[in-house]
């Protein structure tokens, strides 16, 4: 099948991209000497977690508790569940500890642990535990330095209806630089940050079996991770012009696009209107600290997914999504009917908009790969 | 089932709260003289559209071909397709003009016109059009005042491959209002856009057998709709902050929410984090034309779902949305575990996230309604 006979809207993988980063960013955990602990939560999907774990240990980290018993089924025997766990999924949680060889969750307050130990004295078992740290992105997580931070830690240590599992990072604010180097600061501090934590801990009687850090920005960027027991980057599969803006990849490194059609054209106002709107691309700004007027997308051709200057998609509503030409001869290329590609801001957040992927090869829908949905 | 059995996080629809929005839309409707025409887009589920035609003639409004199939199945009869037709979409569209007693497509540009013409002389059909006209919204749509707009209507009215059903807009520039004074002159520019149009289309010999217009806010603030035959408003039936920050509604009209869990508090920062984000609410960045500091939705208690002052939804990531307290204290009242309900700021984004809703009456899930999902 090829791409015209593909339904507008609708989600490409190209995967000679894809399998492109997969193997980029395998090859550097194998060099940085790291555990490669894939997130899945980008793509949602079997076939591409698949090829993430190959040459791996086989461990991924997932989202959401649909994430988590998507993959237990497809065979996944080891995650980590990176949100700090609700006490409303408590039981769901203890279930897929029993079910799995390894499932994690995430901790990082006292009340949490207080029902999470209630609960799993009752069904009599030790789930594994990470404590979740704020390196500095200031979401969730105990911060470091804190005395809570070290109690909490011994608690979970000391505790009989745990199984600490160590501590776990994610610099989320390397999404906010503006360019490598200050990635490459975020990486540092997240990788030093962690390794004197764990060294307070250990000095303080608490034994950490896993250091685990990890997010796109900062894997790519960093050049040593001395003291790291796992990295657990996800984006990377598809990347996208947020990852490209703060150059975690190139723009032809990105692996998802959305297909799109030309539904209106009006040449005295230098616009075309594309049939993908903000159900088709999420409403995700893009890199709008580094270029306000950066669009909702890049606006590609549909052949070779090449950028298309001059063309910035700059309003989304449902189901439009208005393409504005500067110079005004720019959208002259393009006229009603036509196809086009648009490369998203942020394939986490494009990518779910959609039941399946086209994977493409060579300008050939090679495959179809069904994503996970929803929370439960 | 009480919402304590939930699993966050979910969509609630307050049932009490949907069927006040709906009658009152629906006795505008009659009280202005005009043909209800409800757009399904915002909620896409049988339950809530069957809820909106009654008491009116039948016809409902679609934004994707799976709506429009999903109604179809569901036994709905005369809808409009109103986003301009894809060529790529026209045997799709011809498919449904066949089943269907009336289903009626959108076109604002010759090429369109000389597609389905084609496709539809093929046929041996002569499916209905709207021409899309822009009342100063500047999305999609022929500018009336142009010559090109009468040369296209007359083009429709002549051609023996299509039935010209009428003139068609949507005053989408409403929703950057600031007031319902300002609201009200956009819903009268519609109106007169409109009707004057119609009249000059007349004169040159195009009968315009039906003249559509129609949006929430517009439809909420106008005062009188004299030539106007039908109004094809669709996210009333939800509302949202963005909504009532324009006026359409109060706040405690919003009849979705999302139930959310607390996971994790930080008092040192003023902080709480909550198990939804950017794709359980969609990132839609609400009134920040009237309120740059909005934030992504109005936390609410779970029960009565009031607004909690002093909370505000500051950042969201795709499974965490930041909520600070300003004062400080606001977040003293909030704890791990506790669960709350969020407004979206954009109902028909947020509503796209789920694959169901969990319907509450009096504290109490009653049903649970499916909608339809993706574009084909």
């Amino acid at each position: 099948m090829d791409l015209g006979q593909l339904t507008t809207p609708c989600a490409l993988v190209d995967l000679e991209r894809l399998e492109r980063n997969v193997a980029r960013f395998s090859e550097r955990a194998h060099r940085l000497g790291v555990r490669l602990r894939p997130h899945v939560k980008t793509h949602k999907c079997v076939e591409a977690a698949r090829l993430q774990v190959r040459n791996h240990f086989g461990g991924i980290t997932v989202s959401t508790l649909a994430e988590a018993r998507h993959f237990a089924a497809a065979g996944f025997e080891d995650m980590t569940w990176a949100v700090p766990i609700a006490p409303g999924h408590l039981e769901a949680a203890i279930d897929l500890h029993r079910r799995l060889e390894r499932f994690n969750v995430l901790v990082d307050h006292d009340d949490t642990v207080t029902e999470l130990e209630r609960a799993a004295s009752a069904q009599r078992v030790a789930p594994g535990v990470f404590l979740e740290v704020d390196c500095g992105g200031r979401r969730t997580g105990v911060r470091p330095e804190s005395d809570r931070a070290v109690s909490l830690a011994r608690r979970l240590h000391a505790s009989p209806h745990v199984e600490l599992r160590g501590v776990l990072t994610h610099a989320g604010h390397a999404y906010g630089c503006t360019d490598q180097l200050a990635v490459a600061d975020v990486a540092a501090q997240e990788r030093d940050v962690m390794v004197r934590f764990a060294s307070n801990l250990e000095a303080a009687g608490v034994v950490v079996p896993e250091v685990s850090i990890g997010s796109t920005p900062t894997f790519a960027a960093v050049d040593a991770l001395d003291g790291i027991g796992e990295v657990r980057p996800g984006n990377y599969v598809f990347f996208d012009v947020v990852q490209a803006a703060v150059g975690s990849c190139r723009l032809d490194d990105i692996a998802l696009s959305v297909l799109a059609e030309v539904i209106s054209v009006h040449p005295e106002r230098s616009e075309v209107v594309l049939n993908t709107g903000a159900l088709a691309l999420s409403k995700d700004p893009g890199p709008v600290h580094l270029d306000p007027h950066c669009g909702y997308g890049v606006v590609c051709t549909v052949d070779d997914t090449r950028p298309l200057s001059g063309l910035r998609l700059v309003a989304l509503t449902q189901e439009h999504g208005v393409v504005r030409g500067d110079p005004r001869e720019a959208v002259d290329r393009v006229a009603v009917g036509d196809r086009l590609r648009v490369l998203p801001n942020h394939s986490c957040l494009t990518a779910a908009m959609f039941d399946r992927y086209h994977v493409v090869q060579s300008g050939s829908v090679v495959d179809e790969w069904r994503p996970v949905r929803g929370w439960s």
